[in-house]
């Protein structure tokens, strides 16, 4: 076979992995997988072939993380990959599932290439990424960075079953996560391949990008109270109207994401009361949400939204109320281990665009115990969390290419 | 009595009047009286032993509508006053029935001064201006103007009763309301006094105000479409946001009505879809109401609204609906009745300021059939529909002074 039939052959396996595996879900539209169910233990059975077709080593780990490692002795420094199984509710087939079958294809192929590599390679199927069906997730990788909180296996799905019990009823073993901790000396790195869910490699031709870092995230609960009227008798000058002064926040808050580069601003929710036709509304609520890969941006943004929103209170008479409810930090991701996958995509062909990851992984909580990398795929459209969520064979198949490239270049290096 | 004192004494009367009457209610907080009711029933005995009071001869015409007429003979010409006995849902003690009060007790003053007027004077108190049990409103004022559509008889309140059958229930006779129709040849006008419902008397430091016209009212419809996505992985160029578009609307609509001295314009209601915190919003509706006493300038606003509209959707990259759902031309009050009445209110010491009505009345109805003029008096706050709703005792007795002197000037005069 030439060079890109092996892509495309490789590209194709994925494919058939990906399309097979779709089909353990929950009923409807898209993909339904959530953790600590039938179709996430079926799903273990699925990825499992996989992994022993891969001749890896599986085992369940006590917080549900299915791994599969290849054969190397247990003193042997370890690279970990992989990404989560579950999905959201009428997800797609791609998001999170498709990391943990790229890296398994590759290290098939290396296998069958003949490639030894000088370093262990774990690759983990975690449990429950998306947080879905409990007020908590990334249980798998939290184990292994040993930064688990123990309190959150008290937490209640929709049906009133603790995360204790159901990963109890799963076989699993709760009260022993404290012992999968890992030593950081013996781990080299995580690297992650996730779909991009966003439209940026489409829109520059790649099929392939590395992620600079997670971006850190602030959410905002604003309400601005004014006076309710008659739409008709309460004269234009003088009126306290609430939603007029929410409206200036939007269009504000949408000029301050534009006026940087690297910030994306959002007000995802808004509701206006009394919310009828003729009267003048007095209670507007509203969330902003901010994320960027860089702290200080985030957090400067967060300061001029309260800023502006306070001289909107004070122009329109309303009252006001905000509050940041949620912050979580940015997660840069390790420079050397991304120079080092950067020049693996260069290696395939891509130009190795590099860019910010605005949603949340699983390596963000690996990030507590190693160096992490990640590797973004493009998809159509930008889609995700929906049916319709596609990358196409050739782009797995590049992708599957650049992980052997990562793979065997760090063979040739010295393992930290 | 001193002139103070009597004004002073008579407006004690009014306040003690409507205090009375606002006990009958529905349970809750404030006034609940609907239409065909047993409040209803309870609300027209008590009225009736104020027009009794004031030597008025008391009848129920076949809509509801209790009507007191003064010792005249038949074919003399009338003058129509009064106004509604119904209330909106934990609504005031004024708005309405304050209406109703003050003439009855003007012809009681009249009467006690020995005043005769050359003409009758009809007070009525119509059965529902406010439209709350029925979606429907102004039966009574319609009747009398010929201009009621049968086919409203049909309409259901919220148990499912027709208003046939409620007006039958309350022993009416809905299929005779054809023969209640006027002559307009005999009738001089129509005065209707209401509370102002908004804060533009209080602002000017005036007890009475007299209304130049009743807005025009038109309601649009919008709907704004673009591209919901992740609000961390979709960057901001490019964004299709809804809610983005949205604001951009309610703060021109808002400018719109600022930079036109005669013009109200509101957003009332907005729902963003899908409402989630993480993500774009897609699909925005929002109502705009505008109301102007001038058609002309109400039109032009609804056509530079739409103009607004569409150059947000295509510089936003939204889909947009927009439609005119509701409109109602603006009433002009009769000239010469108005001006009529502004003397007598000058004649008070009154500045006689002139003011638009923003809200609908039963006067507007009545300009089908005759001359119409209002008198507004200052009401607290601006506040209307609500249990706060407050005119004071001095207030009242200065527009019982007002309508005593605006019925001996017509006296005076040769009526239409």
């Amino acid at each position: 076979m030439t060079r890109n039939a092996v892509v495309t052959d490789w590209g194709r396996r994925a494919s058939q992995y990906l399309a097979k595996i779709a089909s353990i879900s929950e009923p409807g539209a898209g993909v339904t997988r959530l953790p600590f169910t039938n179709e996430h233990r079926r799903a273990l059975a699925e990825i499992t072939g996989w992994m022993q077709t891969a001749n890896l080593e599986v085992h369940l780990d006590a917080a549900g993380t299915l791994i599969g490692r290849s054969k190397a002795p247990k003193s042997a420094p370890t690279l970990l990959m992989g990404s989560h199984q579950d999905s959201v509710r009428h997800g797609g087939a791609f998001d999170g599932i498709m990391g943990v079958a790229l890296p398994i294809l590759a290290l098939e192929r290396l296998e069958q290439e003949g490639q030894r590599l000088p370093f262990a390679v774990e690759v983990l199927a975690f449990a429950d990424e998306e947080g879905v069906r409990f007020p908590t997730a990334l249980i798998g990788p939290r184990a292994l960075a040993g930064s688990l909180d123990p309190a959150v296996l008290e937490m209640c799905d929709a049906e009133g079953t603790s995360l204790r019990q159901a990963m109890l009823d799963f076989g699993l073993a709760p009260d022993k996560i404290g012992t999968l901790r890992r030593d950081p000396a013996t781990v080299i790195g995580y690297l992650e391949t996730h779909i991009e869910q966003g439209p940026v490699l489409e829109s520059a031709g790649q099929a392939l990008g590395v992620v600079t870092a997670i971006c850190g995230i602030e959410r905002h609960q604003v309400r601005f109270r004014g006076v309710t009227g008659h739409a008709g008798t309460l004269p234009m000058e003088g009126r306290r109207d609430a939603l007029v002064g929410a409206a200036g926040l939007v269009t504000e808050v949408n000029r301050l994401a534009h006026a940087n580069k690297t910030l994306r601003a959002t007000v995802g929710t808004l509701t206006a009361l009394p919310g009828v036709v003729n009267a003048v509304p007095a209670d507007v609520r509203l969330s902003v949400e901010l994320r960027a890969p860089d702290d200080l941006v985030r957090e400067q943004a967060g300061q001029a939204l309260h800023t502006i929103a306070k001289t909107i209170a004070n122009s329109h008479g309303l009252d006001l109320n905000i509050a940041r409810s949620y912050h979580q930090p940015a997660q840069p991701c390790d420079e050397a281990l991304t120079i080092h996958l950067q020049a693996a995509l260069q290696a395939t062909g891509s130009q190795g665009l590099r860019l910010a990851s605005g949603a949340t992984h699983d390596a963000s909580a690996l990030a507590d115990l190693c160096p992490v990398a990640m590797m973004f795929v493009r998809c159509r459209d930008g889609v995700s969390h929906a049916p319709q969520e596609y990358a196409s064979a050739d782009d797995l198949g590049s992708a599957i290419d650049a992980l052997c490239k990562f793979l065997t270049a760090l063979a040739n290096k010295s393992p930290s």
